[in-house]
């Protein structure tokens, strides 16, 4: 899913998400409650209404946000408080307010609000927390008063397989249409998130979505789709894009390097995307003069690849050759080209 | 046109300046020899190539830009000398080395180099350079290589009635595929620009066409069109879309003011461009929240509009009811809205 943190993937129009293959969009619930506000976005004829997006989107709790953005001012059984990033004002969020808002913002799929520490982190202070998260899943799941939106539970635990096993068995007791990994992807090696998914997917449904949230890059992607995950979100399409890193099989290519400077060559001949009808010379030139249209082709681009290769997962698994795809990708990428 | 400075119009792909209704597009020749370099630009396939434009490119001569830059160092009847705004590099321009770089960029048609002297000016100062121009007009001709370029002159003479008729007849007189009125819109009234082109275009070949430079603002196009302009080139379309103004038939609206807030209703029902299939709430949202989306929907809708005056205007003209056009659409443009 291409992230649209604030009701827009940055830098694209909707026509352009759309024939970069995805299927489903992300917006910010902690964002979009700040500004324009979700009332705002109600009487604009709710996420789908201003955006124009005619799939599915989902939103988060906006739990992640005011515990990453270092915004917390205190945290009890009944709400967490925390501070807006935009005027500093002291907003109070419960799981029914979360749920409330979300159903304002008319997402097709609602995150649960949930309790998240930072890693590392005491067992006693992360089991709290999950426990916290399992309670406040269930008052979501008696809040909620929009059949037409689906809600998903939020896995927490840290890097304990114990915790996570255990709160994925209660979550999975209760009756949710899907189920994400919340907390992961925040700093710890990549091996320990690959570890913890390993540990959860069994304990999920399995006739239900499994989402990574946050996660990562394309191996991350496929390493984890190995491991039972079927939906991701990130935003580092986007953000490497704008920032002038290319994905490709053959590693990732740097557009403010010179090299390329009188390259004809497209990123990759066989992406059907808009960046890849140009020549990596101009996308270096469009790098060079800081041009808007350089972060939006390299956007184009990624977000293309990452569902270009999420689709060649899907095939590889129904032709029962996952393995072989997830060996090939990685070697490729193991050759970081040299620019 | 829409102008692509650096070889790209402001946040636009080219698929969206296509579907503006743009039939050519612009590129400055002093940003792109000086960056990426002329010749960088010919090895990755002149402008064509480059940007994915299959419609016919303008370059300018780079005469403007060197005078307007307040760059210039020297100028002699041999060459204008002056600095790169990049890094301050002394480089000297003669009206062929002008050509030879448009010939590199491949543009469609080349313009000549120029004199352009800032207004007001002495009467002296004014001949003189505005008979350089005829001078280097005739070099530039001489210069050319590509029969597959086509060559426009420029027409000097400040707001000198009689030395502009005289440079307009000297050009007429040589061999170009088409005439430009240069040196307008550099801060004089209105007025005073529709009366040297007044005094201008009747001195020009009726079988040319007749490109008014660098101009203007909605009512700018259409008094000119009154007046024997048949093309025009100007940045307010991307640079006011930029800034959150988009032009309507009713005035302009400004998305930077909250009045728009929670408006249902797009810029404009009857515009088929992108942005007015969002509502005045989304696009203010926008650029409130500094999404890069904003600038990039309003320019879509600026070019459109200036694309469909001047659809209009040819369609006025067909049916001899220009002069009631051109009141309809005073008549509404100066009743600004209260945004
Ligand atoms: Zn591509
Ligand atoms: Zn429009």
């Amino acid at each position: 899913m291409p992230v649209g943190t604030q009701a827009t993937v940055k830098g694209l129009t909707i026509d352009q998400v759309r024939a970069t293959g995805a299927h489903m969009i992300l917006g910010n619930t902690y964002h979009l409650a700040l500004r324009p506000g979700h009332e705002t976005v109600r009487k604009l004829g709710g996420l789908h209404g201003m955006t124009g997006w005619d799939g599915p989107i989902l939103t988060d709790s906006g739990g992640f946000q005011i515990f990453s953005l270092d915004a917390i001012n205190d945290i009890s059984e009944e709400a967490a408080t925390f501070r807006s990033h935009l005027d500093g004002a002291v907003i109070r969020l419960t799981p029914e307010h979360s749920i409330e808002i979300q159903e304002s913002l008319g997402s097709d799929v609602a995150m649960v609000l949930d309790h998240v520490v930072a890693l590392p982190a005491e067992r006693d202070l992360v089991q709290d927390a999950m426990e916290r998260s399992i309670r406040w899943a269930g008052r979501c799941l008696n809040a909620a008063t929009r059949e037409d939106q689906a809600k998903f539970a939020i896995v927490q635990g840290g890097l304990d397989v114990e915790l996570r096993t255990q709160c994925a068995r209660e979550l999975a007791s209760m009756d949710f249409q899907g189920y994400a990994v919340g907390g992961l992807s925040v700093g710890e090696a990549p091996s320990e998130m690959y570890r913890i998914t390993a540990a959860t997917c069994p304990e999920l449904p399995e006739d239900k979505p499994r989402y990574l949230m946050g996660v990562g890059r394309p191996i991350d992607l496929l390493e984890s789709v190995a491991r039972g995950i079927d939906l991701f979100d990130c935003v580092m399409p986007t953000r490497n894009g704008r920032n002038g890193l290319a994905f490709t099989d053959g590693g990732s290519l740097k557009f403010k390097n010179a090299i390329h400077r009188e390259d004809n060559r497209p990123i990759d001949e066989t992406c059907p995307c808009l960046a890849c009808k140009h020549s990596r010379g101009y996308l270096r030139h469009l790098f060079n003069a800081k041009e808007m249209l350089g972060p939006i082709l390299l956007s184009i681009h990624n977000l293309t690849y990452y569902q270009t290769i999420m689709q060649g997962a899907r095939a590889a698994i129904e032709r029962g050759e996952f393995d072989a795809y997830l060996a090939e990708k990685k070697r490729g990428w193991g050759e970081v080209a040299s620019a």
